[in-house]
């Protein structure tokens, strides 16, 4: 397997920046954009410049220690946390990673090595990401059957994390142990995310994809093309509710009118065990102009009314495990995921 | 209710053309195009200018008369009908409608107003299809409730059929009877006829409608927004099998697991009683760019394998019922089918 470029990468020591891959500008475009201020890294995470739940964590980061940067300042970090708080409201990744940053500035200030000790810390939350995407991906390989059709929707790759992926990650172990598998990947409307970054890093990886439309997904079913399906989670409540991509819901509801399991892979700051259900995740709606416009092209008749929500919760009884860095918690309830002394 | 523009119009007289309205350029342009040889009407129907099963059978039914109209010419006419049965493979109005020019035109050949004779049978099935049009809403619009949400997929409109549509008659009549409802519009990928058709033509019609992506119907029903599901047809077999726009088995799958009834509208020209299961309905593959291009514009990686059913086959036990000019076929079974005497 090739190696993907790094999604996320901090230049220099503690008075460098935040380097992002541009993902609005794959598969047609390899470009980075570096980020200097707060408002970069709001503006980056809000137009899913960095998308997927763990990058967004980890980029907000990140983003904590380019806000205290200018004089080691303890109030400009709060004040970077606090708004980076507001840069999307349903990946529970990025406030875990905000609380993470902000915890340790309060810990250790004030200190000599304050700011080094911040950039440490979200150097953590990078390279913790990183093993947890490999420990899904040993934890999920063995789900996967020589022969058989994944379908994946959205991107839960490499670029949606700090390397590698959660559902992606199981699928790029099971091609190490010399898997042959076929994926199949939901172009995700209106974004495209499947389409532009899915496609595309699975053919950077050598793993053998055809992209569909998403409402070609039941027919693909219906073919006897799939026999697994493996998804990221942008938030899973304690119950097993798990929100991800819009069209996620649906896709599940496919999955068992057709007799195939319907997997979730995601870290442990994926849950959210303040929530006891899925009702109580707020889901983003986004600007109509998602959905009526295409690169700038109208695609839909001028002043057409839109529903955009960006994310849709899957009912813990529709997904037949959930592949965390410690195992795989199946059943799906409250009580296996208490279990997992997640917290 | 305003009135829309008539999608497919003879101009003339015997020595008259085919004027089709141009729905690869709607809703950004409202533009017409004149087909004065059989070559242009099979272009016209292959790229889908003019779409809808019905509306292609009304379209290669003049187109016939194009092909006879030099020297009003035998051998062109059987020639002609020959060529556009190779223009698209699904919908079974086209072979209906050109079968039908055929009958007509050995039975009456020679004559001398055989060329006429020709062109009054194709003015005949445009006519016909359009009263089938107004029979179905009449008979569908009792489907309605008011304070309704009704979800369709692709196009049955208007523009699908001589005027008026099949799902959309159904619509269309329900508001002059002066109900109150809401409708949500699919945007069907890959070629966006919800977006740019259906949203089109319902807003110039007045009835209140939202766009979405198709990956948003799961999430709008299990929302209880969505009270009804009514779509078209492109061919049904003797079983209520039915084909339509790729996306619709999905929608259909996903109705039945939220308990919304689902509707397949049509005129009696949509069925195909020489065929017993869908599994016999050829199922059209169209050309991957329609994926992985939109406007020209690359929208995944270049090379990337697709997979790009324009139809797909829900099955009879899906449907509720089947909206025809007759009545409604309700349950949808072949018994209940043959006893419509359809042909």
């Amino acid at each position: 397997m090739k190696s993907l470029p790094r999604t996320i990468e901090w230049i220099g020591d503690t008075g460098g920046h935040l380097r992002l891959l541009d993902q609005t500008l794959l598969p047609t475009q390899l470009a980075f954009r570096d980020c200097r201020t707060v408002e970069e890294v709001w503006e980056a995470i809000r137009t899913l410049r960095v998308r997927g739940a763990p990058a967004i964590g980890v980029a907000a980061a990140f983003g904590v220690v380019v806000g205290a940067q200018a004089n080691a300042d303890f109030a400009k970090m709060k004040e970077a946390a606090h708004y980076l708080r507001t840069s999307r409201p349903t990946a529970v990744n990025l406030f875990w990673a905000l609380e993470r940053m902000e915890r340790h500035g309060e810990k250790t200030w004030p200190s000599r090595d304050w700011l080094r000790g911040l950039l440490d810390e979200a150097r953590r939350i990078q390279d913790e990401d990183a093993a947890m995407c490999r420990a899904i991906g040993q934890n999920g390989a063995s789900l996967i059957q020589p022969g058989q059709g994944v379908l994946t929707h959205c991107n839960a790759g490499s670029l949606a994390t700090a390397e590698y992926g959660t559902a992606l990650a199981v699928l790029y172990t099971a091609a190490k142990q010399g898997k042959q598998f076929h994926v199949f990947a939901d172009e995700t409307r209106p974004l495209l995310q499947g389409a532009r970054l899915t496609a595309w890093e699975l053919r950077q990886a050598d793993i053998d994809v055809t992209l569909i439309c998403d409402s070609m997904a039941a027919q693909v079913m219906r073919e006897g093309k799939v026999q697994l399906v493996i998804v990221g989670a942008d938030r899973i409540a304690a119950n097993g509710d798990t929100a991800n991509k819009i069209g996620t819901y649906g896709v599940a509801v496919l999955a068992k009118a057709h007799g195939i399991p319907f997997y979730v892979a995601a870290p442990s700051s994926t849950f959210d065990l303040s929530i006891k259900t899925g009702k109580d995740i707020p889901i983003e709606q986004r600007d109509a102009r998602e959905i009526t416009h295409l690169l700038e092209t109208p695609i839909a008749p001028h002043g057409v009314r839109v529903y955009n929500p960006a994310f849709d919760v899957t009912p813990a009884e529709l997904i037949a495990g959930i592949i965390t860095e410690r195992g795989v918690i199946q059943p799906v309830n409250e009580r296996a995921i208490a279990a997992c002394g997640l917290a």
